[in-house]
């Protein structure tokens, strides 16, 4: 009976240890980018309401752009053509893919890799720094599947503001909800 | 008194009137395509989950695929990869429009006008004809703000069967879930 409990001690430690050497899956919400914004702030976006589709002609890139129920609900109440800022707390997610020819109908293209998780998220007191906006990117790696974050340092974000300011007009959000 | 009630009553008739005049707008979902299949069995499918953008380089077409739970959850669980079919109850909506470039950031492609609202149901019975999938088009035309079916006949989703056939291992569905 004592041989037994020892042989299942160590038949629990020995699997312990295995758990522990198989590497657990990253927690992509525990990671920020160095403006402080945490990817947890867009928990749960995988199933949020879609916004519109859109690519980009000077990259390999297609992508799908997310909103959250502020966001989508400021949309259908006219913002930002009706000259109305969007209200703090509204979220608009793009996530970024390389593009390829879909294989089984060559003149469809599809997403090929996943590539990043992008958001601006709307605090006009947080983000006074940058108009309002507060602005995060997460690169995902294919190989590893893991997320990092894409600043380097605290002011990364001003790459982002000074591209948004084009659109200053539509409350700095280039995206239009696409209506369906 | 009487004159009172006979104002009121005439008033209320030349409302009447003018409400039957000025066309009141489209229910959308009262449509059906000729082979019987009805635009509310997609009821609500503007708030369902992206599935996917893309877009068609032998079109001026940009699309956002979404999805009802039933079908994200089976992409989940691994169909059609794992060579098992989506569940009867399964729906893939395609909302297609003519791409622009953004007036503000040219490098992107956006959505311009929308154009069309496509399903595809599974359900293996009701849909034997076409391989388990039932399929409807719904044209949108931006002058009158109304949309109308695309079938001209009950055989034309047999053109969409037949398209669909390429992809008869994927258990007739060319959209694979965009990871996000």
């Amino acid at each position: 009976m004592k041989t037994f409990g020892i042989s299942l001690l160590a038949a629990a430690f020995f699997l312990g240890s295995g758990m522990l050497l198989a590497q657990a899956p990253q927690d992509k919400y525990e990671l920020k980018e160095p403006n402080g914004i945490s990817f947890a702030e867009i928990r749960g976006y995988e199933t949020w309401q879609a916004v519109a589709p859109s690519m980009r002609t000077d990259k390999n890139e297609i992508r799908i752009i997310l909103g959250n129920d502020t966001l989508v609900n400021a949309y259908k109440d006219g913002v930002p053509e009706n000259n109305r800022p969007f209200p703090d707390g509204s979220i608009l997610v793009k996530i970024g893919y390389s593009q390829r020819k879909s294989a089984e109908f060559p003149a469809a293209i599809e997403p090929d890799v996943f590539q990043r998780v992008e958001f601006m998220v709307k605090d006009a007191k947080r983000f006074k720094g940058t108009n309002g906006w507060g602005y995060a990117r997460f690169v995902y790696d294919v190989k590893t599947k893991t997320f990092s974050p894409y600043g380097k340092d605290a002011a990364f974000d001003q790459e982002c503001n000074a591209c948004h300011t084009v659109v200053k007009s539509r409350d700095f959000v280039f995206t239009r909800y696409s209506q369906r």
